[in-house]
């Protein structure tokens, strides 16, 4: 099977819907070894992850939407504050986050669905401050791809935690070789 | 914070017992985009890795502890068949998998827990077919880290769908960059 060549927002919508519950199955309750570990200085945790994809909700991905179908790419987006979450989830717990993660993202594909997009509007053009220009159907991959990219992350962070308790076995284990591939 | 130096078994169940539902609400009614893509020829979609899960459930972990606690290091584990799944999922659904999954995983953490085991018997040596001697805290932290890899690769996994799909985006997705680092 090779990658989908038609994008489909249903499709987009069936992951992006359930990223939530997700992370909630994986998560919630956790003993702080799995919730605050890292991967060393300036890394993330667990409840870090959670709190860059809230932000991504309140900042991000629907911001950019209505830029794409107000302005077109006449206007390019507002920079992503990759680091906004150290300020807004002070203070709360990790079942807190996950709260706001899946109210935030409920509303959020309310929205997008009542826009019933259809292929004209999935190839309209938006402007990327350093990518240029980008379709509507591709934020909304990205938006996909974005959680999945977090859910890889934080699964090679839970597994750094048994870096030294696996022993010889770290040679099998694939998650263990994974340095991260990007700044984010 | 640096990796944890003592094991524990109650931090390693609570990862173990939550992921059958965290695999449930990724996929559980999931597009056949995103449950039988897979990254090519030879290579697994989500609906093997569950399957392959389902078989560490049945022949591997539990097995191997058994192996440590009555026999030690005087007989090597048998080795694990990587590949049991594409037998044993034959005719399945997805659903039918995770159901499989949830209730071997329930099952063997039961009896897990039922040992109640101690520091020593956390010491005790097993001889693994090609590592060597391992010990069964190894063994414990070796299935969590086991689930996190496949975690790590289901996310990778169902992201490669979209790999055309999010157009320039592709560089700053980490998941996209990741080519895998083992044979499972």
């Amino acid at each position: 099977m090779t990658t989908s060549t038609k994008f489909s927002v249903d499709e987009a919508v069936a992951v992006l819907g359930r990223t939530p519950a997700t992370m909630d199955a994986l998560l919630r309750g956790l003993p702080d070894i799995w919730v605050r570990g890292n991967e060393g200085k300036d890394t993330w945790c667990a409840f870090d992850i959670v709190g860059h994809l809230i932000a991504g909700e309140r900042t991000d991905w629907m911001v950019r939407m209505r830029t794409i179908l107000d302005n077109g790419d006449a206007r390019p987006f507002d920079p992503f504050d990759r680091f906004a979450q150290s300020r807004e989830s002070q203070g709360k717990s990790m079942e807190q986050l996950l709260d706001d993660f899946a109210c935030l993202r409920r509303e959020n594909l309310v929205v997008l669905q009542a826009l019933n997009l259809q292929q004209d509007d999935l190839a309209r053009r938006g402007r990327h401050p350093t990518l240029g220009v980008v379709t509507l159907s591709e934020l909304l991959a990205t938006w996909v791809a974005h959680d999945l990219t977090h859910l890889h992350q934080l699964s090679r962070v839970m597994a750094h935690q048994y870096r030294d308790a696996v022993g010889p076995w770290s040679i099998y284990l694939g998650v263990l070789q994974c340095a991260g591939h990007s700044a984010g």
